[in-house]
């Protein structure tokens, strides 16, 4: 008794409830040697009285060390400290274990050569950052998120998705997501046509594993989205490019290329393009589906922000009037929501979607079942529809904020056209160096990419980047541009 | 007014609430045409009245269609339907779209052959399954994962974690792991060895990726896990056989390959193997050590079940005495928790981490942040640790009823040795071929696999079954062994 008033203790202002810090705290004291095995503990009453608790909360932490096999019941006899106490007593492999610091590197050779980016691992930590375009995790509807897994405290609902599941994706989640590409892009999908991926990286990632060998040809537009290119070259296949103008992907280069070689793969953002934001127009949409037609190649279609348009109707995918079985699309709700929501999908006809999902299979066996399910149910909900709804009309505002400061801020230093939609404007510097702009901004405490991602050959940069507009609320906005400006005069 | 009260319903015993009840109501009534542009929306007194639900409720509804789009304000005037609704109003991509079907298949050619696994997608169906040794999701903590995504509603607390992460995965979650592995396993690792996965099975497809190329060859047990050796296959390496007997992989084979060819890799399961569940002695993990530094291989430690070990004290990983960097380390909550507890570790020597980082970058960009921090907080709580030894005392019951059911009801039908710990039990069926009794079985309702799984080459087949007995309560697992007597009695 004495040893366990003497040691154990109770704050009852901690989130750790009352009686785990008492079970946990006279566990303690056994582990420790304090309390030999057999030795009796004092009754519930007499710790209850000490402790100034509840006779119930000893007793349910009694329950507790029972239940981690710290004491047993003698029947008619009370509570003792058991004969074998649940400690690891592990044997260490040789009989004398040599206290060695763990290895630096590996006695066998590792390739350090095999995969070199230049983008840092970690996240920028200036004090206001202008990315590339993200939207705000502060909208982001976290509490309908956690109403989700809440429900997962009833155990009759969860087993189900505590277990092993499908490869493909939750069967819910792919309902609801067949219905809701139908109704807000003109689809005409089934459930059986639609894989969930982590992000649209992993789908982009599969669909090159599965499509691509060594010696196969790819095409992207330049400037374009880098971190699919590196994907296509990993997976063994040359790499194309063609120009983009204010209509998008130039067809007639592709059409050029396809004349010369045999292609397996196009690569488009056809919304928003990346990065230059440019919509890719109606009769280049149609041209695209033809030259696929013709030349046998599969359209992998990244829509990862057709939920965000500010300007004009858009113009519906090209997977929506894929009648032959072209087009491969992606998109993602880590682009919409926020990007720690990483569910992803991949459509596409059903011998494609099966030869990825056995891929995925290998990769990782399966999704996140539990924040698949809660997607679904907030899909069904409309949760999600709103959601987009009301960021939708906050991000418009913040881009003709955005536009607006950079005509009143930074007049005459930068060009940019006003996107349709996205989550970003593309603003080019003219002469400037965005390089030292990128430095100047960062001595002033403001981040900004260097544009390097936004070009596969270094010959083509030129001094834009992207100005992501969708997470800076007005009074960052206008104290990121006032920042921008004064980088951008320093330079 | 008259078109609301006649079309909006309002139920309050839906779990949806009354405020967007309304707000969707009014919203369909508008985008359905019945409100037109301009039209002046009723009081929210009327509203309140007819449909006897709180002012402030109809006020709430009010704020969600404005800030949807649907309604806007004017000054002492008050609310009217938007001039310009928030409908995506999207523009076919073809001046005349063809209503046609979604393609059957794809229109270039996808090999179909890459990916062919006789496991089948879905789970068992039968009414009562003995599974291969899965962890009983009964068991797990779910009440306390909900109480971590609970915090998750305070944004100030959450909104880091919604952002993007890093690919090496939480740095709190690495922490909490290294700390975990350096008590329980003796291990002797920082959280820069650390690299969160998806499960075991993302860490040894990202080990198999980053270090086997075409030609490389790999050891591995036979019996064993065939799902590792599809990786490393997949990887283009060659496979080679070592047995197993009662003391775990034959090291003396494995020098013989040695001596014959360069090895890249052994893959062993030195706890429990997999399936056989024997555990590998301490003097043939010095013999594989040596070995490695020998001939200069990697040893990839898959040490899935670690936490479970019921008749003696274990013997610490590969890993603790690794001193050189020749062991990989690689283990999962998936299998110590509940399958969808998709947390795993792989753990080296820093070059390997960073390469296997890089691509794992590539593949799906990042972690589940929100599912990591939250098991993050549950290590550091010291839950996971009251959980495991509770599921450790349960489980030590279930195997020891199994063995007793074997017993009384199979005695003389199979042999089998009690496992020192782990999920399953190795049943070996004699000459009554095992194919035939889950045949049987699944006539009876019971669900047993049919062993094929468990060899790489079908001549070395025997009838043995692993039979899980961790996720079968007592009632259960009495049922299962009645029926499995029946099926072998039946063949």
């Amino acid at each position: 008794m004495i040893v366990i008033q003497n040691m154990v203790r109770i704050d009852k202002r901690l989130a750790e409830p009352v009686y785990l810090q008492l079970s946990n705290g006279i566990a303690n004291v056994i582990q420790q040697g304090h309390l030999k095995p057999g030795t009796a503990l004092p009754s519930s009453r007499k710790l209850a009285e000490f402790f100034d608790i509840h006779r119930k909360t000893v007793i349910a932490a009694f329950d507790e060390l029972q239940a981690m096999g710290w004491v047993e019941a003698q029947p008619r006899k009370g509570l003792f400290v058991a004969s074998t106490l649940p400690v690891a007593k592990a044997r260490a492999v040789a009989p004398v274990k040599i206290s060695g610091a763990y290895p630096e590197t590996t006695a066998y050779a590792v390739d350090t050569h095999q995969y070199v980016f230049d983008r840092p691992f970690s996240p920028r930590r200036e004090r206001i950052v202008i990315n590339d375009g993200f939207p705000d995790t502060r909208l982001a509807p976290v509490d309908l998120l956690v109403r989700e897994y809440r429900r997962f405290s009833n155990y009759r609902f969860t087993s189900k998705f505590l277990s092993y599941g499908p490869a493909q994706g939750s069967e819910n989640l792919r309902s609801e997501l067949a219905r809701f590409l139908n109704t807000t892009r003109g689809m005409n999908i089934t459930p059986a046509n639609v894989l969930i991926t982590k992000g649209s990286q992993l789908a982009i990632y599969l669909v090159s594993q599965v499509l691509l060998k060594k010696g196969d040809e790819v095409i992207v537009a330049e400037p374009g989205y880098t971190g699919g290119t590196e994907l296509f070259k990993y997976a063994g296949a040359g790499v194309n490019f063609v120009p983009v103008d204010a209509d998008g992907m130039d067809t007639g280069a592709v059409e050029k290329i396809c004349k010369k070689k045999k292609i397996r793969l196009l690569f488009v953002i056809p919304h928003h393009h990346q990065p230059t934001t440019v919509t890719l127009c109606a009769e280049r949409r149609v041209q695209l589906l033809e030259l696929a037609r013709k030349y046998e190649f599969a359209i992998l279609e990244d829509d990862y922000d057709f939920d965000f348009h500010y300007a004009s109707s858009p113009i519906l995918p090209l997977a929506s009037v894929d009648f032959c079985g072209n087009v491969i699309y992606v998109g993602s709700f880590a682009k919409t929501i926020a990007p720690a929501i990483r569910i992803g999908f991949l459509v596409a006809p059903v011998n494609l979607v099966e030869q990825a999902t056995w891929l995925r299979k290998m990769v990782d066996r399966q999704g996140e079942q539990l924040m698949e399910e809660a997607m679904a149910n907030l899909l069904r909900n409309g949760d999600i529809d709103r959601h987009l709804k009301k960021a939708n009309k906050v991000y418009h505002e913040r881009r003709d904020h955005l536009c607006s400061l950079l005509r009143s801020e930074l007049g005459g230093l930068v060009e940019f056209e006003v996107p349709a939609g996205g989550f970003a404007v593309w603003a080019r510097f003219g002469d400037r160096q965005l390089a030292s702009i990128s430095a100047a901004a960062a001595r002033l405490g403001l981040g900004l990419t260097t544009g390097h991602d936004y070009w596969h050959l270094p010959a083509n940069r030129i001094n834009a980047a992207r100005l992501g507009f969708a997470s800076l609320n007005e009074k960052e906005m206008e104290e990121a541009m006032g920042l921008l400006r004064k980088a951008v005069h320093a330079v």
